[in-house]
């Protein structure tokens, strides 16, 4: 007989306990106010979705997605990530509204986990889509927002690293010439933050030493606006040096918005194979292995529905950032009130006193409570009418 | 060729736009706050479980669960209902806190759809679980903190009917022995509240007409506090007189609570066929016809996860409860401040103030603006810096 699975939870699946799910509350609750000053407006989409209409066209791999089938031989998709379904939703539902559009969002997205131990299968995006605004104008405004944000939640020790997937692809392209298939593979050692395998297989190639020595000049393309100048002296073409400009302009609105303490630059940047097509960023906290936040520029997926629309965003990771706050901080202020059947109608009345103040009130009686010194323990205080003779009420 | 998907959505998944997303979130900020406010702990837990887990115990008929497969084989259901995880975590992880546990919970839950244009298959419950309290204290607590959580939203106009599945079994088995079959059948009738049809079958059954007549009588017991003397008069047995007396015990607690205008009593109330084992209860609202809530003493789900403990809850269907509320005020108070090249920084200096004053600002470059009077019509002020002459900035 096979044992019964009784506290097992599927692979990448956790739960969320009352600390963790109070601080992620205070983090959403943070993050949610500064995206609605800056106008934006939530919505949400099921949590189910087609392959089809959503599945393909997110920034997921394939191998990533849940899938399901329903009863009519549908392939569905627990959501990957909410850009895709909030396009699908703009280019029909929202496709009449006043352009630009703002939406935000904040929900569970799922990536199916392949090994034991590993990372979530299931946690939380909190982010925002500028559909409409194809401008260096909008680009900044998203950053700023996602430095406002962050902000708004005490994180003060983070970096935003703004690339362009633009400059990388013309630099290559003037390079390599034809050969994609190096190209692939050189964007995937990019992707992978794998700059020793970039190097070796530079220098493996059939191409001249001059070409090579600027392939591997890309990878100093790092760090404070003095990268400009590098950028545009190693700029192959018209495309790169457009790229450059672009990012010379995001800068200068990025310091009008006054949030340039939290930018870098990296041009080594590839936050994903196939859905950025210009300008796209990743935020990093210290003490935290991980991506933080993430987004960019994306001009090929809203005509994937039909809404001839350019449009950037960005994502939080909301574990990962409750995570990097670090805020162990847990004042429970709770008052008990402990009674008997004697003093539970003026128990009653002092719990709905402490209630109106604003206070959180547990009105227990004494007979349920197994563990009277363990029961008071968690609490900030503690009213005992059992004691102090409850008497009949009146 | 096949048709690409391209809009559609899941049977009975429904995309929430901006309008229904606060309003849903409004309530249930409200909801939280009286939850709160009795000392319950927010906690989650994850989409997808075992069906082994959870899948089986829930309240949920096995046809209505959405399943899928994991690579090791395993059946996954995407959760149906809270209580069960809830259990699965109270009695592991918080096994050794502080008991009785109050708990609480807000999030999607999944019911498959057999048909098109009939319920959603994905909806948002708020509930919370008190375990580990078996007196009428417990029972009166939640559903006093139920009456009031609905308040807090603004719905005044609400009934909670209440009844004792302890006295309705008691009352069959006395009638009709240990034909379990036909007590099944008139437990269906009443589970669906087909009172014709639980008619129709008594009169068809092989028994005493005295017994058909106390069979009948069964269904006049719905109403206020006098039904508790009908209800004693027609007991069979001491557990149908147990069951009155806690009947009294928790309307006496509801009065000292102050809820018993919200309060109605009904003995022909099965919510489910299997769950409950006590105090039931559902809460309907004029106008809205589906049910808004719903609660109850369970006493073997806690045993099944190996914890000897009995709970009740309740669990409220947001979506339905702001289909309740029917308030459609929707006063956008956001500004729009319209900027282009030259006044961009004075624009955003604007916008910080009004930010910084509490209020939703959106900074719009012109030039992305495709339809001026659409995109003004849409807020509650602008303010055109492109006219006024921003200047260069200083």
């Amino acid at each position: 007989m096979v044992k019964r699975l009784m506290f097992e939870k599927p692979l990448g699946m956790r739960d969320t306990l009352p600390f963790f799910y109070n601080q992620k509350s205070k983090a959403r609750r943070q993050l949610s106010e500064a995206i609605l000053s800056y106008g934006y407006s939530f919505m949400d989409t099921p949590l189910m979705e087609y392959h089809d209409t959503v599945g393909k066209v997110s920034a997921t791999l394939d191998q990533q997605l849940f899938k399901l089938l329903d009863q009519q031989g549908h392939t569905l998709v627990l959501r990957p990530d909410m850009t895709a379904p909030i396009a699908r939703v703009a280019a029909s539902q929202l496709k009449n509204g006043e352009f630009p559009l703002r939406l935000a969002y904040d929900g569970p997205v799922f990536r199916a986990q392949q090994a034991e131990g590993g990372k979530p299968a299931q946690f939380e995006q909190v982010g925002t889509e500028l559909i409409g605004d194809h401008s260096s104008y909008g680009d900044a405004e998203v950053i700023a927002l996602l430095v406002d944000s962050l902000k708004q939640t005490g994180l003060d020790n983070f970096v935003i690293t703004v690339g362009h997937i633009g400059y990388v692809k013309a630099f290559f392209s003037d390079l390599l010439g034809d050969d994609e298939e190096t190209m692939e593979t050189l964007l995937h050692y990019l992707y992978r933050k794998n700059y020793v395998g970039f190097r070796e297989c530079v220098k493996s190639l059939s191409i001249s030493g001059d070409k090579k020595q600027a392939l591997l000049e890309l990878l100093s393309l790092r760090g404070g606006e003095e990268i400009f100048e590098a950028s545009r002296s190693l700029a192959r073409n018209q495309s790169c040096m457009q790229a450059v400009n672009e990012l010379k302009q995001l800068y200068r609105l990025l310091k009008v918005n006054g949030v340039e303490d939290y930018i870098q630059f990296d041009l080594n940047l590839i936050s994903h194979m196939e859905y950025y097509t210009g300008i796209l960023f990743e935020g990093y906290a210290p003490n935290l292995g991980a991506l933080l936040c993430n987004g960019g520029r994306y001009d090929t997926l809203l005509p994937s529905f039909e809404l001839n629309a350019s449009a950037t965003g960005f994502a939080v990771h909301l574990e990962r950032l409750v995570e990097a706050l670090n805020d162990f901080e847990d004042q429970d202020e709770r008052i008990g009130i402990i009674v008997d059947d004697d003093s539970y109608a003026k128990g009653k009345r002092k719990a709905d006193e402490y209630r109106k103040e604003g206070r959180a009130v547990l009105l227990q009686h004494v007979d349920q409570i197994p563990d009277l010194p363990a029961f008071y323990s968690q609490l900030a205080n503690t009213i005992d009418f059992t004691q102090v003779g409850g008497g009949q009420d009146e």
